[in-house]
């Protein structure tokens, strides 16, 4: 009836979407940690004793280390990894493990074990970007002066350094950063004592849990605990952002990799070769990296479709919060870990960098401000008289530096031997000493900085 | 560095972000179906011998035995499905398994194992869809004339029913099977033969593989055979706007089997209970279809973002193309299977709904109706009459129907004995006899066209 | 050829597709602003003359009021708003309207405007939400037991007040505040002085402009300054999460405006009715704020999608960067207002919710809960004891509350009098004292904190 | 309170986000054309009489060309664009505009309205596409045989065809062609006659409607005709698909244009200069035309979300479901019609495409595939003699044609003299001449059979 997949009739058809072992059990150490601080917080408030506390935990333990030790079995009619872990701990260690669910619910334990899995991977994603950001600064530096072209539209604009480059990812990678550090600033707060939805009756001390999982606080308002998933969209979007920024540096670095732009050299490490052709290094990872957002970016479509329009509080919909967040959350590991070893390993070839920022007459805008600088004429007027004189050296098929001052002043008197001064590439960049310009010494000043940030 | 996932430094990650055999595998029975089809024909044109072609394909049924038997060896050095049923194929057969790949890529390969998987559950969704279908058929034949309230913004408007109120989902999941349907038929086209990009040398057949495997014709230009996943991405759009019609019932259920409405009841077989309060009946299947559309149209959004802009033909983002759409083929199978379980096994509580239908003056667009039909008065006029009369119903705490006709005449002289034949849910529902209206025998008109299609 | 829409040819394509001055206008005061404040900096850094930018500066307001005024007469061929006022000022001064951009490009100017747009109407969902949760705070002070069903699955689970319920949307739209705050403090570093990309030649003073602007400091890489967007993807995925928080609540009051329901009363003035049936309240506004969400998730996906893959540094693709962001503020805008108004103005139905929290033995956990704290019983076999007491009052058609304490003790001997004085919707809510739970003290403390916090 | 924006509170608010005609103006031919089809009906079948159905069309046929005059005055207050036609058609024409709106209703009005909007599009946008296809096939046609790189992962894999890639993205936008015609087809249902939801008591003529509105039948179940909006989902998913295609070429357009690919000229007409850099021609219609694929996707997303859990029949939330279409439909016109402006207009830089199709060893599969068929090597064996002969040639500076016969027997004995015939890039070419292979022949009769199937 279902193509095959569903013999046994509807029954197993519920079973299968509702179970979610098949995903949940990532949450496994999560939810054993949850747990643990839970009975010793049930234990410390009296609602049990420290003798079932302690059996509850040692008994965890044991768990957790059969999960990760690959010897657990798994029961989809458990449903969950929740009660996949309740129903091993009676079965190790009998009446006890009945007293763990006293005060909660699968509700509030769910909202947890999900709000310290995004935690953990919020934290690794700041540590993934600071990797990175260290991998671009140490491509920056020491190439703060290596000239290569800046471009606008793919066309060669105006030459800026391979250092400023480099650094302007490095901006762009410090603002995700910030961005998960305020995302995880604002989940972190502890749903645990919610249990159902309206709270509790025993007399239990969330304060007591939520600093023992590390958490600033307990929530404020228990359905709002049960009910909402925001710091999972949070991540996400936060994700997206920095996925967004790393697919443009991967584009970068196919198109720099191509046969015509030779720009920079991918280490053999992040590219694949191929038996018949020896010579090709294609760039796969870069190509990868490029897709990542992809996913993260659907990743968010769906959690927010998801929970669009769901009344409160918790809703079975919500189980579909966490594949999407899974698959994020590696994607965006994997795309930063290959990033920052492409960083890492590639070489830029400064020659084919230096002819391409010559060519196409990208001095022309310091020519432009030579002439509103030294003749003081209008910028709209000295952009008309720099045309003219980009067109006059290209009927002579020459670069603007090959035009002699005849040539020059034929179109404006006033120019003089000086402009010189500024038509090479070298003058160009050095001379853009505005704050944050391409000038090697606002370069090395960025670096500095961000080396102190880092420090 | 990467917080404890990649031991191993940056070759562990190019590794972990390259390989797709985790996903591919999925495609182990294509692979050996076109794989076969294509020792097959080069036996036939004469590139391979009969011999090496027999070797070749007992080898291959033997692999997927292995695979489907559970015994096979995957190796992720070995990157993707392809080069695993290859490299076995070479432990098993030896030399001949070196003569498979001539005339043929990955990249052809790859572009056909998906297609045919795309296609396989393209016919699972057109088998899934007809199912559901009958169930609806079935839940509104002999419920033409159950009276319910028909909705607008969630308020009653004017009775409708039941048999009514299932065949316009049968409609719309009706057009969602001509749109998968059509779907089949224009990815139905064989890529392989395309080879790397530009097509072989060798005197290859191509009718012949396109025949074998199912496919109409083989595809017409060979850069756009490797390049193109539009047929997935088509797929899935067919499948989120399929999956948007499942949300759509799939909320009604949720809301119909609040205690609030009571309009229907689930089976036990698609809900949940809970031990503590019996009485409880949970939708989570429906809750659970209600939130598989977001996935596929994330799945879409990823598929979409993974091609904007790749330069042909094949590139590395293409990889990516597979996940979304085995995510998605997968949630809407599941939504399919479990939406038309419920619909066959789900209760009308036909008195709850004949008593909501009757609520809120719902027939006083028949009242208004009855004075343009009986007193030629213009629509307009009768609306405005037709609002005095509920309103004057209202003051008095009464129906429609229990207004005297002197009260009635108070508002319109005209109004006589003949309307009261109007205003009961049944006269209404039964007046409804233009095309595809609420009235049983267009109902049953339109089940009949149903029965027939289906037959 | 175009469907009748391009008569005139591809030069007429290329105009409309590349003219932006269709929706950029809405930058013009930021424009003005903007440029008013680089004119300031030009003169007191020598670059200009103070009596030019006098010039400038006036003129500039001059073409502000003309603009609001609507006598502004824009121009396509000039493209955007940005050479539309230049070209006025041109008109209005003359030779100084010349100078104005030195030390200036199209590119950093365009990445100001849009970011003091961005941030203003960043200012404006900040104040948005504050009016909401002021309104949501009003409706639960006062009603802080005014008892309720809690809703899982929208079946009734246990009771909690109306105050509760509000309070929970307090916190979703107080991470929402903290969210647009965290996103203003992030963008608000001044792009102006990046000039094309490379920063310039010209001694100007990027503090200067930056604080005239009240922006905390100049960007720190004029790359970057250009290149990125990603202020305008944050401010989107935070309106996408304050989206949802919207319409969750909107659907609510969809089901509880509905005749099943009866929960709430909207007032009129977001209601519309109907001519015919003057009882109907449709909850139009609820309704599309409901929506809302999905323009402003569209807005997210298409921003993301264009930024994808862009190679540095400015591309025209970034042109269609704003549109979406205007329409997802004023959706956003929209649905904060209406749903503030819906707040202010409707009225809980107290009797329909505590007649509605009554039903359905929503008082069995209170019951497991005391077998637990009376009996020292375990949780899990409390929960069983309590299955089989709802089960019996279940076949006598009677509350909990109504079972003898004989028909209580044949279930579990042990239970006394003491229980009925849990089995109350009143000692229900009461009991849940838990930090963040239902009880009314609970509530009035979390009021008591936001009112604080507003203060 | 909302920024200054909602001067004079709630009611405001409530009128802002109620208010359709804004944007559903654009519908007043669609309505005018509806309203006439039904007076005529409603005449025809003595509903109302011949008079007053002339007055009505008559009146209609006033009030379009006061709409299409700009003469017609909006008014907000009547809501949306149906109101304020008839608003009008009172004003005009009296009493008898009061008969029109007979036997119909807003919901099916909107529906027939939308929908003809959304058939028009479709048929905009298969004439765009075949504009596009026909600008293809004629770069396509002459340049059968000139060479060019054929590329996998931006790097030189294979030399192709310049014909060949065109007709490649032929066969794409073919398809794009086809789904566009499947959606028609599947949307050519008229929904007029559905009424408010239940149908009507009149007795209407739904296939007079429907004919006279070139519609192929009337719709089935009048509950799907008010509440179903497939129809533009599924539009927009060909829009989105077929923008997908036209990024990829737009990207290709881009780096093809850059100074260091140099493989096409476009034209002045579709691309911008600089007045100060006279020599570049930035390839803005390329990049705006790469963007668009954002916007369609970001509108599908859009109006998948509004409908999501939309319960039965027409919820206010669908007013959103207009500015996605509307926006995508503009974006996709202009995005075809640029770039089939941009596709005739270009020129291709033949001789620089034919030495990038000769560097990097690019015929080094024809190689392999002569060890095959002239020494019965299997293929996996002389793709290793191959790469060795590749790493011979790479060491010695030399392309494969330059090893001497002594050095390629070095590697392989069996090789011989005629080996040479194949390491051209014209024989690599000429070889392939499998279906749909890259063979001027090939090319030629995928030409034709377009021609033939345009005509």
């Amino acid at each position: 009836m279902w193509g095959g997949r569903f013999a046994s009739g509807p029954d197993a058809v519920m079973e299968e979407i509702n179970a979610s072992i098949g995903f949940d059990r990532r949450l496994a150490a999560e939810d054993v940690e949850g747990s643990r601080a839970h009975a010793r917080m049930l234990a410390a408030t009296g609602v049990i004793t420290s003798g079932d506390a302690d059996q509850i935990c040692d008994g965890l333990l044991t768990i957790l280390s059969e999960i990760e030790g690959g010897t657990f079995e798994f029961s989809r009619a458990l449903e969950d990894i929740h009660m996949n872990v309740e129903g091993r701990l009676t079965a190790l260690i009998g009446a006890p493990a009945g007293r763990l669910h006293t005060a909660r619910s699968r509700n509030d334990q769910v909202a947890l074990d999900f709000r310290l899995w995004v935690r953990a991977r919020t934290d690794e994603a700041i540590a993934g970007l600071e990797a990175l950001i260290r991998a671009l600064v140490a491509q920056a530096e020491g190439r703060e002066a290596v000239i290569m072209p800046g471009f606008t539209h793919l066309q060669s604009a105006q030459p800026v350094t391979w250092g400023h480059h480099m650094m302007a990812y490095v901006e762009m990678f410090g603002r995700d950063l910030t961005r998960f550090r305020d995302a995880r600033a604002r989940m972190n707060e502890c749903p645990l004592g919610a249990a159902a939805l309206a709270g509790t009756s025993f007399p239990i001390d969330r304060e007591l849990t939520a600093k023992a999982l590390d958490f600033d606080r307990p929530t404020a308002n228990s359905l709002d605990s049960v009910a909402d998933r925001d710091f999972a969209l949070e991540y996400l979007s936060a994700a997206s952002i920095a996925a967004t920024h790393l697919s443009r540096f991967a584009e970068e670095l196919v198109i720099w990799s191509s046969a015509q732009f030779r720009f920079v050299k991918l280490s053999d490490r992040f590219t694949t070769g191929s038996s018949i052709m020896p010579q090709k290094r294609n760039p796969d990872a870069a190509e990868l990296v490029r897709a990542k957002v992809a996913r993260i970016t659907g990743a968010f479509v769906t959690l927010s479709t998801v929970m669009k329009g769901l009344p409160m509080t918790y809703s079975k919909d919500m189980q579909e919060d966490k594949e999407p967040v899974f698959d994020a959350a590696d994607a965006l590991s994997l795309a930063l870990a290959a990033m920052t070893g492409m960083v890492a390993d590639m070489t830029p070839n400064e020659a084919r960098l230096r002819e391409a920022a010559g060519a196409g007459f990208s001095t022309a805008t310091d020519l432009a401000d030579w002439c509103v600088r030294k003749l003081d004429i209008p910028f709209r007027s000295a952009h008309h008289i720099t045309g003219a004189l980009v067109k006059a050296a290209e009927e002579r098929g020459v670069d603007l530096a090959d035009l002699t001052l005849e040539e020059m002043q034929a179109v404006e008197p006033r120019i003089t031997d000086d402009v010189y001064s500024v038509l090479t590439v070298d003058a160009s960049v050095a001379s853009r000493t505005s704050h944050g310009g391409t000038a090697p010494d606002q370069v090395k000043a960025q670096i500095a900085r961000w080396k102190e940030r880092l420090a």
